[in-house]
């Protein structure tokens, strides 16, 4: 069950991508699994990956050739994630880029591998290979609802974001999409994020601006608090819009293109906290007046990670003495929690630490009732703050991950 | 529904010790919930208390009296935590042992106060108050069984452990109580523990053992991560045994003691994870030849907190990518994959990082239908090894935490 609304937003396309997306019965039947990005030449690609130890083998091969040559082709498959699948899994990914490679004509090193789906099964290679001419042959620039229906696996929804903005007479265009719902707690990306503008940036600067929009958005949800595997994030400037490449944090493009960035990022990322496994909360950790940004964080993720806090949101239960709890476990040395107040929305729970005066329990199970809830954590210590989004833990939740192999 | 044997075993009195249990309706009706420990005079005691900087004022009174003087009596109510509630619950968790200590004819210092159950209400101290001549009244040295039902919360069985063990002709006795089944990352102690011997031990020697001690018993067990605002655990050592008070690692009866110390903690401790809120399964994370103990139990707590992990535990199901994605992101610096095992009990299911060619699904399977499983996890990089314990996670521990405000 999602929280809120998911709805997939008009997709713009973007000059200079096209998207194919087949059926190559990977795991599933009945869906179409495979899609291949086609990135127009001169596109400068970005990407940040999983900081797991034991990343999947098309996060290596992808960071490699990120690294080689420039990025013409992304290929995704789900239903199988080719992790810990050792040397075999090695070759089925770099195989995926050099039979990409041949029938479109560029070498292997232009074409990044990405896989999402069950860990520790070998990737059917000759499968995905058997796809690739159909994704091909279906290339189009507005396959983008198509390409996020493509990646899902426990997803219940497709997630898009895009918008246009205006400047100077000239409209330009970001559009991506994301997907994950269980081994939520990304760090550097999402499970699986694309995104594409027709502006041009030039790379190092893009990779940048990737870097620090991902660190505000797909680094900011968790739902498990389990980093995946094979968690990546690719942004890609095409340089269509005709644009000389942006380079610094100047002009007026480089103001509305990073507030479009902005939005789009933590839209995607948000989705998919929304669609979270089992989720039936929407919940925003709000950590104030904190000394620094690790400390604001700590204290977050203890609090979204807490299972009997999101048992209790799961069950609208304003159970303020769980938030302390993890509050107080969460490591910041020092912690004064006489200075601490916590808030549900716009009511005080918590004051100095204890009950607030004027708290009373039906105010907030008025607030619990919502879908969409923030607690709000003000540490009285300095001038940091910080904010991470999760979802609840309820019976579906254990369900999912009970009878699902992923 | 608790994993394995969690019977009551013959609880030995201890020599020093007496028990007292009343009805003080602190929460519940119909159940004993207050619990007085009289401890003899000359006994020493030594305590560790939860590392959680939202600790509860029984917590913060506790620690300043035995500080102050010596203990001569606990004082134990279950059903309220007294934890967030300020000055006034601080004024009530002293009010307790000054209460106490006028009807015993101690000073107020010379008393402990420990709270469990909901965090944030204030202690109902006129209630608790008027239980104490009760539980005076019923003192008692074969209450044990009845003291270690007096203090559950959501457990759903008491916790005891009992040993007696000969030296030079002298029989000597060491029990002890537990409780705890939910909030359970014990850092310091368990939820509450309460252990005595008639062993003469000179003070700062008890304390050094009971850290010990604590450190691989209640120090490592999880439940769900969560820890708590009222941890403590108490060691008594009455000295009516009449030996040669213990002041050093050296002599037969330290040897007997401390081997029948560490097997009374462990089992108080692992009841604790038998018994954790809807466990289904018993689960020994081993973590072996790592770089030191720290990494060990870093990559144990990843494993033994990993929501993905718990549920597949729960549903049977040997998944073993979820096992190498929670250790890929323990954080353990420098972590070369290709050289980490995994087994289920002695099932070889990870080989160098990738499955083990002897793997097949039906003998992981085999292992994951037991109710009591280890998953050693050998990393291949130095001498040090750490064991964690810890249980699945099912649809009733949402139900409970979902259902019950505690």
């Amino acid at each position: 069950m999602a929280v809120g609304d998911l709805s997939m937003p008009v997709m713009h396309p973007v000059n200079g991508v096209r998207i194919g997306i087949t059926e190559a019965y990977i795991r599933y039947k009945n869906r179409r699994d495979l899609v291949v990005f086609e990135l127009a030449d001169g596109a400068e690609t970005a990407a940040v990956f999983t900081t797991n130890a034991f990343c999947a083998a098309p996060v290596q091969v992808a960071r490699q050739n990120l690294a080689a040559a420039k990025t013409r082709y992304l290929v995704i498959n789900t239903g199988n994630a080719n992790a810990g699948t050792g040397p075999t899994g090695m070759a089925s990914a770099l195989r995926s880029c050099a039979a990409l490679g041949e029938l479109a004509n560029v070498p292997a090193e232009a074409v990044l591998p990405f896989s999402t789906g069950v860990i520790g099964e070998q990737l059917p290679i000759a499968k995905l290979e058997a796809g690739l001419p159909g994704a091909l042959a279906a290339l189009q620039a507005d396959n983008w609802p198509a390409a996020a229906t493509g990646i899902m696996t426990t997803d219940t929804l497709p997630k898009g974001a895009s918008e246009q903005f205006t400047v100077d007479g000239v409209t330009y265009t970001l559009t991506g999409i994301s997907k994950g719902a269980g081994m939520i707690r990304p760090n550097m990306a999402t499970m699986l994020g694309f995104v594409a503008t027709d502006v041009a940036v030039e790379r190092g600067f893009l990779q940048e601006l990737l870097r620090e929009v991902t660190e505000q958005s797909f680094n900011r949800v968790t739902i498990d608090g389990d980093t995946s595997t094979n968690d990546a994030c690719v942004l890609v400037a095409t340089g269509k819009a005709g644009n000389t490449p942006l380079t610094s944090r100047s002009g007026a493009l480089y103001e509305a293109f990073s507030a479009a960035l902005s939005r789009v990022f933590l839209r995607l990322a948000q989705l998919i906290v929304r669609d979270g496994e089992g989720a039936t909360k929407f919940i925003t950790v709000k950590v104030e007046e904190g000394g620094n940004t690790q400390e604001c964080c700590d204290v977050a993720y203890a609090v979204a990670h807490s299972p009997l806090i999101k048992t209790a949101f799961f069950a609208s239960d304003p159970n303020w003495g769980r938030i302390l709890a993890a509050i107080g476990r969460s490591g910041v040395p020092g912690l004064d929690v006489s200075k601490i107040n916590v808030y549900l929305d716009d009511v005080c729970i918590c004051e100095n630490g204890g009950a607030a005066a004027s708290y009373r329990e039906e105010l907030g199970a008025a607030v619990m009732k919502q879908p969409e809830i923030t607690i709000r954590i003000v540490l009285g210590r300095g001038q940091a703050s910080d904010t991470v989004w999760t979802c609840d833990f309820s019976y579906d939740y254990v369900k999912i991950n009970a009878d699902y192999r992923s």
